[in-house]
C-alpha cells in the first residue's frame, strides 16, 4: 500500500499535467493509467515506409499559450501545417476550388454562411467560459439544438448542409446532438469560431517535431516510477482523512485525488460514498464524440503539383474532411481524413476492407486517380477504445449546461476534476487537458499548504 | 464459483421476471442483485402511524397487462386511486377547481392545450413503439427537443408553461431534456398520452394492496438462494463458450446473462471484451431522471370534505405534481407529491428541514391552513441511490434514438438486456419492465434449446 499526497488517475495530459505541478511543489505523487501506455487521446503511429503519423490528437495554434509553452519547456519543435495552395469544397455533384474565405460556395450561399457565422461569434462572445450557464439568455440558448438554431436562422438549404459538415467536423458529433449554448461555449473557450476551423492562424496551425504524444512521454520519462501503468482504478474511498484508490492490483492511499480522465470514464469508477446526484448525474449525460481517424500513404503529395493544399471538405460524401499530413521533409505524400458523427458511428460496423473502399473512392473523387494507389492506410477507432470511447472530446446536449454545468469542475470534498473537458480555455484541446491539470494541482495544493 | 445457465444482473422486477421465466422452462438461474433488498424502484415504506406507503412505483392501470397478470398469478390484489371530486390548478396566483378535461386552464388556453395535445397523439401514433429510428419523418423529430417542438407550435405562453409542467411530471425530466421522438415514442408505448395523464382509465388508475414492491419479493421468495443480494457486479466476461459475471465476493459462470439494470448502470459494468461502440455511446447518454417523493400523512383526508380529488397541478410552485395516496381504508390521509426535473435537482441540494418547509407551504397553498399539520413527512431522493441514479427512468436527448436506438435491446453475443427502458410497451413503466424480463428471458431460452 503505497501512501502519497495527491493520487492522479489518469496519465494523458491532464492527469500528467497535474502530478508534474505536484511534484514540483515538493509534494509525493503517483499517477494511475489504466492502458500500458501514457498520452491518452495523443498517439504516435507509423506508415509502412517507417514515416510518423499521430493517431489523435495533434495539431496546435496559436493562443493555445500552455500546450505551446509546455513543447518548448520538454524541448520540443512546431512545424507549420501545409497550407499552399487552394482548397476543395464539394457539393450537389461539383467540385470547387478556392483560395478565399468562401468555402468554394457559390456565392448567395457563401454570403449566407457569413451572415451566420458573424452571428455565431457575436453570440459567443458573450459566454462567460468559466461559467456558461450563466450566460446573459443562456436558459434561451440551452433550450435548443445547434441544428434547431440553425434551421430557426437560415432559408439557405446549402449553407445549412455546410454547417452540418463543419459541425461534425470541429465536434465529431452531429449538430442535433449539441446544445446551441454547449456549442457558443466552445466557441468562446477556443477564441473564436474562426480559430477553431482555421489552419494557418487557427487551431490546425502547427504540429509538433515527432508527434504529440512525446509531450506526454516527457512527462512521464521526468515522473519516473510514479507513473504506473495497467492499473484500472475500480473504487475510490474519500473521507474527511483522506482518499484510497482502489485498482486492480492494488491501492494507494492520499490526502487528495485529481481525477483526469472524461467524465463518461469518470462515471464508471465506484465513489464510497457515492458522488453527489448532480455530479453522477453530468457523468451519465456528457457522451463522447464519434471519429474514425485515417493516414494515407502516398509516394509523394502529388496533390501539391496541381496547387492543391490539400484541405477537402464535401457536402456530399462521408470520408468529407481531408488535410495534408505529410511529414514535414516532403519524403512521402501523406493525407489525413475522418469519419466523424454518424459517419463514423455506421463505418465502425463495416469491414476494414470496405472502409479502406468507402476511403479511396472519396479520395479518388477529391484528387484523381492517383489517389488510388497509396502504399499505406492506417486506421484509428477511438470509439472502440475501452479506457477513451470517442474522441476528440466529451459534448452537452440541450439543457445540461443550465441543469448540471456548475459540477463540471467543482471539486467533490478531497476529490478533484481535470481533464480537456473540465477547462474554460480550449475546452476539449491539448491546450485545455494541461490547463485543467494545472487548475486541479493549483487546487490540490492550495488544500495541502 | 457457482455455474448455472443463465446469470441475471438485478432483482428489480425485469430481473426478477427473467429469472422467473428461465427457472420455469427447466434452466437454471443466479440472479445477482447490489443492494440488500430486491425490488429496484419499488419500494415499501411507512409512515409514523405504521401506515403503507411507496416510496418508489407505486400505480398500474388499464393496456398494463403484463403486470396485472402477474399481480394475479402472484395472489396480489389492486384497488382503485382515489379519484372522486375536483382537482385544482394553479397559474397566476390563481386558484382553479374543475372537474372537466379543460385542466383548470382559461378556456383559450384549455383550447389550445387540447388542439397540441391532439396533434401529439396523432403524430406519436405513427411511431412503430418496436424501433423508433424507423418512424417516418422521425430524423426531423429527433433533430429537436420537445421543448422546441412545443415553442415553435404554441404562441400561448400559459399553454407552453402547462406543458412544461406535464412533462417533468411523466418523465421527471424537463421539455428540452427530451428529444421530441423520444417523447412521441414513450406516447405511444404507453397507448397515448391520455392514458399516461390520466387517473381514472389511465396509468395512475390503481394500486396495490400492501404496495407494489411485493410483487418482486413474491418472485424472489419462489427463486430462494437463487438471488444473491449484496452482490455489487464489476466484470462481465463474455466469449463463444460463456459468460463468467465477477463481483466483489466472487464469481458465477453461465451460457447466458441478462443484464437488467438500467443502462447509466450497465455501463459503469467492465466488459471483456469491451462491448461494441454504439452500445457503449448507449450508455453514455441515457440518463436517469430527477425526481424526490414526499408523502405527507394527515389524521384525515381533509381535502374530500371539500370535494377535492387531491390532484394538484401548478404552474407557479416547485412542489407542483400532487395526488391523494391515502390507504385503501381511509384510516388516515395521505397526500403524496413530486419534485421533479430542475426542482428536485435544485431540492436535493437544499437541507431536508428546508424541503419540508417548501413542501408544507405548497400543501398549505393549495389545500388550507389544515396541510400545516401532518403527523409525518416522508421523503425518497431517488437520485442518491446509488444503484439506481434517478427515476423515474431514463430519456434520450435529440438525435439519440436515431443514432443508438437499435442498440437499446439488441444482444451483444451472450450478453441480453432487460430493464424497463428496453421495453416497446409501457417503456419505463413497471409493466415494462416486466415485460422487457420476459422478452430476454424468451431470447435466451431460445438460444439454450
Amino acid at each position: 500500500m503505497v501512501d502519497v499526497d495527491v493520487v492522479v488517475v489518469g496519465a494523458g495530459l491532464a492527469g500528467l499535467s497535474a502530478a508534474r505541478a505536484v511534484e514540483a511543489a515538493g509534494r509525493t505523487v503517483t499517477v494511475l493509467e489504466a492502458r500500458d501506455r501514457v498520452a491518452g487521446r495523443t498517439l504516435g503511429g507509423a506508415l509502412s515506409n517507417g514515416v510518423h503519423v499521430e493517431l489523435g490528437g495533434q495539431w496546435v495554434g496559436p493562443t493555445q499559450d500552455a500546450v505551446l509553452a509546455l513543447i518548448d519547456d520538454l524541448g520540443l519543435e512546431t512545424f507549420p501545417t501545409y497550407d499552399e495552395g487552394a482548397a476543395l469544397t464539394f457539393f450537389d455533384g461539383q467540385r470547387s476550388r478556392y483560395r478565399d474565405e468562401s468555402f468554394g460556395l457559390p456565392q448567395k450561399t457563401a454570403e449566407e454562411v457569413g451572415r451566420l457565422w458573424t452571428k455565431i461569434e457575436e453570440i459567443a462572445a458573450t459566454v462567460p467560459p468559466e461559467s456558461p450557464w450563466e450566460t446573459t439568455h443562456g436558459t434561451d440558448f440551452d433550450r435548443q439544438t445547434l441544428d434547431g438554431w440553425l434551421c430557426a436562422n437560415t432559408d439557405d438549404g446549402l449553407a445549412l448542409r455546410f454547417f452540418r459538415v463543419l459541425v461534425p467536423a470541429v465536434f465529431s458529433a452531429e449538430s442535433p446532438e449539441l446544445s446551441l449554448l454547449h456549442f457558443l461555449f466552445y466557441v468562446r473557450s477556443g477564441t473564436s469560431l474562426e480559430t477553431l476551423v482555421a489552419t494557418t492562424g487557427g487551431a490546425q496551425e502547427r504540429r509538433v517535431v515527432g508527434g504529440t504524444h512525446l509531450i506526454s512521454e516527457r512527462l512521464a520519462e521526468d515522473l519516473g516510477a510514479r507513473v504506473r501503468l495497467e492499473s484500472v482504478v475500480r473504487t475510490i474511498t474519500h473521507d474527511s482523512d483522506g482518499v484510497r484508490v482502489d485498482f486492480e492490483d492494488g491501492s494507494v492511499t492520499g490526502q487528495r485525488v485529481i481525477v483526469a480522465i472524461p467524465q463518461t470514464l469518470a462515471g464508471r469508477v465506484r465513489y464510497v460514498p457515492p458522488l453527489p446526484s448532480r455530479r453522477d448525474a453530468l457523468t451519465q449525460q456528457f457522451p463522447a464524440g464519434s471519429v474514425i481517424k485515417f493516414h494515407v500513404g502516398y509516394e509523394t503529395p502529388f496533390w501539391r503539383e496541381e496547387g492543391l493544399n490539400g484541405f477537402v471538405l464535401s457536402l456530399d460524401d462521408d470520408f468529407n474532411v481531408v488535410l495534408d499530413n505529410s511529414p514535414h521533409d516532403g519524403s512521402c505524400g501523406v493525407l489525413v481524413g475522418f469519419l466523424e458523427g454518424t459517419h463514423a458511428r455506421d463505418a465502425a460496423e463495416m469491414t476494414s476492407d470496405q472502409r479502406r473502399d468507402l476511403v479511396l473512392r472519396a479520395l479518388v473523387k477529391y484528387f484523381g486517380p492517383q489517389a488510388a494507389h497509396p502504399f499505406d492506410i492506417q486506421e484509428q477507432d477511438w470509439m472502440s477504445e475501452e479506457f477513451t470511447r470517442g474522441c476528440y472530446g466529451g459534448r452537452l446536449g440541450a439543457g445540461v449546461w443550465t441543469e448540471y454545468g456548475k459540477a463540471v469542475a467543482a471539486p467533490v470534498g478531497r476529490i478533484h476534476w481535470a481533464g480537456a473537458e473540465t477547462s474554460d480555455i480550449w475546452n476539449g484541446y491539448m491546450d485545455g487537458a494541461i490547463r485543467s491539470g494545472t487548475r486541479a494541482a493549483n487546487e490540490v495544493l492550495h488544500e495541502l499548504s
